[in-house]
């Protein structure tokens, strides 16, 4: 378990170098990243280098014994650049050029942007592609940050249409895919079809859907042709990228196949104030949590959802160390935040902690974000901290050596995601949401999850959630069946089994592809208003479905687990489960979109159906336990001392603080 | 009464059709409206037709009895038309080209784009014109849908120049007309004169009103184009268009006029979302309904609104069969709903209901929306109410000879909308949520109420609400002074008589060219901010009258119904009657705009004072009764069964469900 | 004290002018101001004019003694000259070119416009500078209004340039300034340079200030070159410009430099519905208030503020006399509420107050506005009152001789105001809102307050309040240095001493440059969002501090005034107070954002401390006491009347009405 920080010499007067150094290494920081921002620093004109002032940095922090992750500076092209070859520039979503003068604001598809890729990335691996104390390497920044996943230039338009025809091969199929019967929208040349751009109401979704693939594409080829230079230049040094948790607009899988591990950069006052409007409804009701750490549901959802990516450990790249300038109250943080999300990472599966920054920035955007120095170089709330986590250090040593393993998973696909987000039909539903109500369950009996594609070996899970499996092929269909008769349980929710691939609607009846494995029928599907419910009987009781029902009808040989009592639905099935294979495997099939309490019963019934070991009762609201390895970590988010019986033990976590039993 | 239904025989397998065509049958439909966004699969290139597929479709269906309404496609312009000319593409407000993608992405002024709609429709109408399955024609697909009423682009701004110097022949009678000598916005020259756009704040209000004008008349000279068309390739068919009830963007009067009769698409649980925001003030107590079966007073209004753009009956062209998909929630709807629908729209006039759709489109933007049939082909809620109607066809067929007649109207004028939309004043003041204000407490009395244009014969009303007729001119005065003269009762609501047509305001002492009639001065008109009311004394009673109060001066022979008794106003008028004529005649004026309470209660007053029949109670919330001929139809919106007492018996209403009364 | 009305004879017959300027000087008015938006009728065609009608319309006011204020009508660029010549409209922040068709469409730094600006004011000065009649000019009309201070068009952007350049005089220098070293942003042209704009996401908060102090200087260089132009041309003159009270997007010091005086348009119910969210919080308590009269404490921060920019006397010269047309509701308003304002502007400093407008417009935008009398030429509710105040007249002389004359000053500064807006830390932290909390407070109880530049004589006061500070440089320091020593009272708020002029944050401990004369550091600030507070003691009780709290730790020779007593900030400082020099000066450092009742609890104590005259008690809600000379002059906003203690005795003020205690 590496301690580090993120790190701008370029923005500190040169004397003032080796003094932070020291400073870092006796705080017990190891790692430092660098230079992802410094293009104008190291290419003042173009071709035109200066590493003199990037050598002596480097230097400077390798003589106190810290490693060093270099980044490419792509995320930043400087003045000269966007200014000369303004066509680099992204249009965005009203057809308005992205100008200079922040990051992030050039085109992935661009030819010339590419050029002026390879050249720095090339003159930078050739300086540090061997300096020993770098140890790695971050390619760029936050891809799709600030709404940049997708750019309407005239060179995206281009390339969306080679991109078709690598995809579809002739028009025929491409209108078939896209239903382009519907309103004359039918194309006759490729020529025809531009990015979905400034119609007068709502666009094709399967040609938003794909627009969608497209740009994610876009930037996996943008990455991978950096990854191959620094492959290429630095052997045998790590490639990682920076992503951001719950981010929806790029396909995380697709982005972390060709590096090594992924990293995040995590930040959770801020993200429990924006992302949680992401996962969290409306109405749903919010912990009650101490005001300065965040929400752990979140963060816990962003970390796992990191793992999973690529099933992986990973680090955290910029950790928050103080209060963020980004959100609407950026809150100040007490003494015990920072340890708490370290730890917090750690029990989740980061192999290192980055922080960000150092130092608060004195100058431009970021001014008002903490650092774990002040502005005056003045320890603050996250140095101090730091510092306390020295007694740490051994137990997290020992917690970092054991694997991190999950006995359920909660399957994700950003095809999925997309697609319900272009038709939520009921304006709320969101794939995301939907993922999160089943994993908070799960977070409250304390039943660690993996949140991962449905292609990597799903037999190490003893349960397979799959909220909505919306877009389902052949493949996909064969895969969940596959999981099923090797004896796993597996809960398919609403909305499963809808669509093609393509975005069309199928025309099997519900759940299509899916219907055979669950051995049921939906015969009708409502998307249900506030406040309007179907009575369901589930478990002996009366409860209420709403938001979504669908009225199922089983196959003979289903068992029927929850019935609707009410009109329009009754007296058809809610819940059923079918028997698959010879080796215990169940389907089932979950006909409405539950509330947060039913999710938390359901998930009790199935983890105990399946054998996942869990509390016998929920934990309380704010305490979080992850399990690794042996160890139980166990942390809490409230503003109270909260007790918790484990193991046959009471244990008395304080406000802001861990235990970890053993 | 016929029932019908849309059909898209280029989105399905051509093996499909003869089973649709036959379960179409099966099922009591008689009519199917067809082709009217076909275009790209009719002419897949510029002059190159193919007839083929549509020659079977018809033949298909006619094979079974079915007539065929026929749309021209020119609602959605083909890539190939948008790519090679774009000029025809709309320009926004915002000055952005609205581009393909969607539909209705055209202007209705370019003349390329006429010479193409003049092309596919000759052609159509040369084909099907005397097709004995063929029995009318709708015209294009509800236009300026979608906010684009109004065009921003260099060819619409040219057209204005010329519709502009047809009205007002030189600059000075523009000039003067428009108020220009305010802000220099004096115009000497005509090429100077622009649409009201991007302006740096509020724009001339008669420039606006004018520009609206000016857009409405654009669509109705497009429409006639095709009118004439029609009319002489297919003599003896009907033709029509589809507009959208209370849709307030073109003048549904001037559009009407050329067709033989209107039909309208008629959504209700979505209408129940959203045109309802234009109907209810925020914060008016909604009626208890059922969720799934829409507002029956916003459906109302809307049947209302469009008997009365022609004052004779029409068809549903689009009836809601299922979940639409375009409102927040798009509830799934119950077995009953579709009926519920069917009869209250023939209760208020319809000669014909055709759903729309008949099966639930696999693809592109309307997959969410409901058809008879489901996606998989199976039977969905709207076909099993459809097949249950069986029985209900004889009644229906009995109430559908009998004629519309109501003994009240609602005077309705497109520019006062528009006018008032341009200058609330209070914000919320609008001129539809005024007219329904009234509307409503008619419909609590159960008064069939017409809603129509000032230039019908008015005669044939006891009583005629003018809730505001904001812009007068001597033709209108004279029009109102012959009703009252001849007997009629007539009531005038705040704001009228202000303007003038060229929306400037009147020179006169308030209500201007109206002041003669009520014989009443209006001294000063407030708008009052939420929670401040001035006291009334109205029937004895102590009443308070808010959102906006006028001070009225009698003239001495008017009667004072109610007078204001707290300052600013007291002691002056709040409700005059005028004796008008000999015949009994009376022009009252109502100094305040009343809650829904008062609505009700001087609705009453002024039905009883003209003589018109109502119930004797109100009716209770979310029961509404349609007198037809000898026939009341009394329909149940509400959760509930209802008892109601009519014609001295008590009748019980199911929730869902009619009772229709001889 | 002078009464005055603006009037358009541009908009009515001419043979009403002599009858209007009859009943003007009946009515006790002496001073029109006329000609402001009238270049179309002045200048038909580029360098045709016709000074006729404006001839004779002057000598029709003059023959009834009317003194004339002449406006230079450069607001209102004719079509004509738009259409020409359209490189002078303004661009927008999102790029669009904002069109002919209001007023304000043009950019203060076309040197195209320049030129036509300096030929009308040429044109008209030499025309009517040396006219008897004429006692003064008004140059343009409110400056910024309609979000035009800032363009974005080319000309700017090279103006802008230049400006830089004489600020900064090298790029090196600039890109220091900046802070260029984050995110690449380095400079290395100045052709690179452009307005900020567009830019993906947040933009360099120090490029950002430069804008908007470029943006308000080329309005200071525009009014400059009108002001020279009438200087020359009529000597003896007074020269003024019309301001917006708390207007926020220019630097009011700056502009009102090169006039005699300012005046200002006051609107006190539209205020009180648009300006107030500026002033108030969210969720501040709202004084109940007369509905019909604005906000006392909105509409005399604006009064004060107007007198502070040149502490001097003023004029409103367009005082509301009726209900408004542009905010939300437009309240209708009632008898007395005109009078009321004007004493209100009478007793903050007002030496001449001017209604809006003689007679309601009959078209164009601001028909629904009201004047003194009504579109049909009756009189309207503030003709009446003007004319009840005959019998005012003799007082108002009395008090209108006296000088404004106050002990305490809030500092103001729009370029802290403009850094504060750019990085608010907290969403609603606003600089305005802070400085309003303690004007509120400081109006409960009764002391009048001047709102100044920190570049006048301090001396004055003895009491100077700075809420936020924020941009400080050693100039700075040593005026508020200079004021202590010399024995003033000074209260620093939070946020004070934080960043340098050029919006880059101090590198010294806080509160940075005034660290020595508080005598305090601040070693954390927390923005706290709502509902979270940190305990404090002050004056022996608990408060509970929320919003913005600092921890500070006071030197040894500084007194504690109150303190931290929870987490995380026990035990450190709250508010402090430093003796300085040997006149009897302190320096506070107040460490938290109060509540309404703690600034008021608060100012009792630091005017105590100063010796400020204040009420023995609070004054009621929507009372105001101004003292002008031996003047108190008090006021009653409410709806009831209110009795007030004061010097020994018991007044009573009915609601709407004043009371003058001599």
């Amino acid at each position: 378990m590496k301690l580090g920080v993120c790190y701008y010499p370029e923005h500190w007067p040169e004397d003032r170098w080796a003094i932070d150094a020291r400073l870092m290494r006796e705080a017990g920081l190891s790692v430092v990243r660098i230079g992802e921002f410094a293009w104008a620093q190291l290419e003042p004109s173009v071709g035109v280098f200066r590493w003199d002032w990037l050598d002596r940095a480097i230097a400077t922090l390798a003589a106190e014994g810290l490693q060093i992750v270099l980044g490419t500076p792509t995320a930043t092209p400087p003045a000269w650049l966007a200014r000369t070859w303004p066509e680099i520039l992204q249009v965005d979503a009203q057809g308005r050029r992205r100008e200079f003068g922040s990051r992030r604001h050039y085109c992935a598809n661009s030819p010339v942007y590419r050029q002026h890729t390879a050249r720095i990335v090339t003159a930078l691996v050739e300086r540090y592609g061997a300096h020993p104390a770098v140890i790695g390497w971050q390619i760029d920044n936050e891809f799709g940050c600030h709404d940049t996943a997708r750019c309407y230039c005239p060179r995206c338009a281009q390339a969306f249409r080679v991109w078709l025809q690598a995809r579809y091969g002739t028009l025929d199929e491409l209108n078939e895919a896209w239903g382009t019967a519907f309103w004359s929208q039918w194309y006759t040349d490729w020529s025809q079809i531009e990015p979905p751009f400034l119609a007068v109401t709502e666009q094709n979704v399967s040609q938003v859907l794909d627009y969608g693939r497209f740009s994610s594409d876009s930037w996996v080829d943008y990455e991978r042709r950096q990854v191959d230079l620094l492959r290429k230049g630095a052997p045998g040094k790590f490639i990682t990228h920076n992503l951001m948790g719950n981010f929806p607009d790029l396909d995380y899988h697709a982005l972390a196949r060709p590096l090594d591990f992924v990293v995040w950069d995590s930040y959770p006052t801020g993200y429990a104030e924006q992302m949680a409007m992401q996962l969290y409804h409306p109405d749903d009701p919010r912990p009650a949590l101490a005001y300065d750490v965040g929400d752990p549901y979140v963060t816990g959802f962003c970390h796992d959802v990191m793992r999973g990516v690529k099933n992986l450990p990973f680090w955290v790249m910029e950790q928050q160390c103080g209060n963020v300038n980004w959100s609407e109250y950026n809150t100040g943080v007490r003494d015990g935040a920072v340890r708490l999300w370290t730890w917090h990472a750690l029990a989740c599966g980061a192999e290192a902690v980055v922080y960000f920054r150092w130092r608060a920035c004195r100058f431009a955007q970021e001014q008002m974000h903490s650092g774990l120095r002040h502005h005056d170089a003045s320890a603050a709330v996250g140095y101090r901290d730091v510092v306390c986590m020295a007694d740490d250090r051994a137990l997290m040593a020992a917690v970092a050596a054991m694997p991190c393993a999950s006995e359920v998973a909660i399957l994700s696909d950003y095809h999925d995601l997309w697609a319900l987000s272009l038709q939520p039909h009921r304006k709320d539903f969101s794939y995301q949401r939907h993922q999160f109500r089943f994993y908070r369950a799960l977070q409250h009996w304390g039943i660690p999850t993996d949140i991962v594609s449905p292609d990597i070996d799903l037999r190490q899970y003893k349960l397979v959630l799959a909220p909505s499996a919306f877009l389902v092929d052949a493949q996909l269909a064969a895969i969940l069946k596959a999981y099923a008769e090797g004896g796993g349980k597996l809960l398919l929710g609403v909305r499963s089994g809808f669509k093609t691939t393509s975005n069309l609607v199928t025309d099997l009846p519900l759940p299509g592809l899916l219907r055979e494995l669950v051995g049921v029928t939906v015969t009708d599907w409502h998307g249900l208003p506030p406040g309007v419910n179907y009575s369901v009987e589930y478990d002996g009781r009366g409860i209420e479905a709403g938001f979504w029902a669908e009225s199922l009808i089983p196959d003979p040989d289903v068992d029927v687990l929850a019935r609707f009592t009410s009109p329009p639905f009754a007296p058809r099935a809610a819940l059923t489960a079918r028997r698959v294979g010879d080796s215990g495997g169940r389907a089932l099939y979950l006909g409405w979109y539950p509330t947060p309490d039913q999710a938390e019963a359901i998930v009790a019934r199935v983890s105990d159906l399946a054998g996942v070991r869990r509390m016998a009762q929920p934990l309380p609201e704010g305490v979080v336990m992850v399990r690794r390895g042996a160890y139980a970590i166990l942390l809490n988010f409230s503003c109270h001392a909260q007790a918790i019986e484990i193991a046959g033990q009471r244990v008395l976590v304080p406000s802001r603080d861990v235990v970890i039993i053993d």
